[in-house]
């Protein structure tokens, strides 16, 4: 009896334990806890979950323009005639739009650079969709490039990467840095709290 | 635009999170990180998770002796020869078979009951596989039942329930109650610290 092959467990829930904990963040236990309960739900449950990873895998791409996901060649948000075009933000990941979306302040379009300049890691321009966004402000009539990148080191250099690249085309800005809303000062490290005092605004 | 529907995420990737977060102990979030990287991953990976869930809901039942989890009638456990079909140790759940499999210090069979005796949820007797158990005993040469139900109220309150079935028909034994090995005195509840006390060994 192996570690791989405990006792008592049948080999399909056994495969099922080890896919499971082959997602991030779940470990041997989770994965274990997961498998079992799957195996004890409605029958239902488990194939509409195979059948939603098969439809993501099958459907969702990378959108021509933005490469945030999609199911079409133009995500909604790209083909979305409402959206302002003149307007676009650029994120790290895909997600980043999900996150943005949900606060609905910001009406223009994205761009997924996919992670952000870290030249420790090896990550240069051209490993990132920083060339598709030169070429995209080159062609499209945008008029700001609101640099949504994390406010962190390599998050920083890449926003200052793209002001390089596109001062004197158009707007670039920054979300502002600060404190979060709700939070202490006394939560709030010393690079936020300097953040907050350095970009502090008029109030009389 | 609704909660539901949030905004930058296609169909198929929001249906991957709604499946995902239906599983025990994961948010929303972590649904939705799950399934960024399911979607971002090798598609092999999630094929391959989409394959252990059809496998596993096609293939495990339940053992017909042992009620644990098994991909023929009777469990390989119950079918093992090397196993000593004279002692049977009765657990709540079948994942309590992988749990003292580990341990390896049990080798006989097992009985799944399906819970613990608990009046006040409504679960009696009935609920669980109480009468199937009465009935192998009856019929297997049974020498001893170690009935390891959680040491919790409910799970005496069944230990006592098939101690009393089970008197003068073959050995009833639960496992001892006590200080977790590596633990602090400190760390535990009086309760723990009573049954340690009272089923003191004798050293010298």
């Amino acid at each position: 009896m192996s570690f791989d092959q405990p006792g008592g467990m049948p080999d399909s829930l056994l495969r099922l334990v080890t896919e499971l904990a082959r997602l991030p963040g779940i470990g041997r236990r989770t994965a274990q806890r997961l498998a079992v309960h799957i195996v004890r739900a409605d029958p239902t449950q488990s194939q509409q979950l195979a059948r939603a990873l098969d439809m993501a895998r099958e459907r969702i791409v990378r959108c021509e323009r933005c490469f945030g996901f999609s199911e079409t060649p133009l995500c909604g948000i790209c083909s979305d005639p409402r959206r302002d075009a003149t307007s676009v933000c650029v994120v790290e990941e895909p997600t980043d739009i999900l996150l943005i979306e949900r606060v609905a302040e910001f009406r223009g379009l994205y761009h997924v650079l996919g992670g952000s300049l870290s030249p420790l890691e090896g990550i240069d321009p051209d490993d990132l969709t920083i060339r598709q966004l030169d070429a995209r402000i080159a062609t499209d009539s945008v008029i700001e490039v609101l640099v949504a990148t994390n406010p962190t080191m390599s998050g920083e250099a890449t926003a200052s990467y793209i002001a390089d690249m596109l001062r004197g085309r158009c707007r670039v800005t920054r979300p502002a840095s600060g404190l979060p809303v709700g939070s202490d000062l006394e939560q709030s490290d010393e690079l936020t709290i300097g953040k907050a005092f350095s970009g502090r605004r008029d109030l009389a």
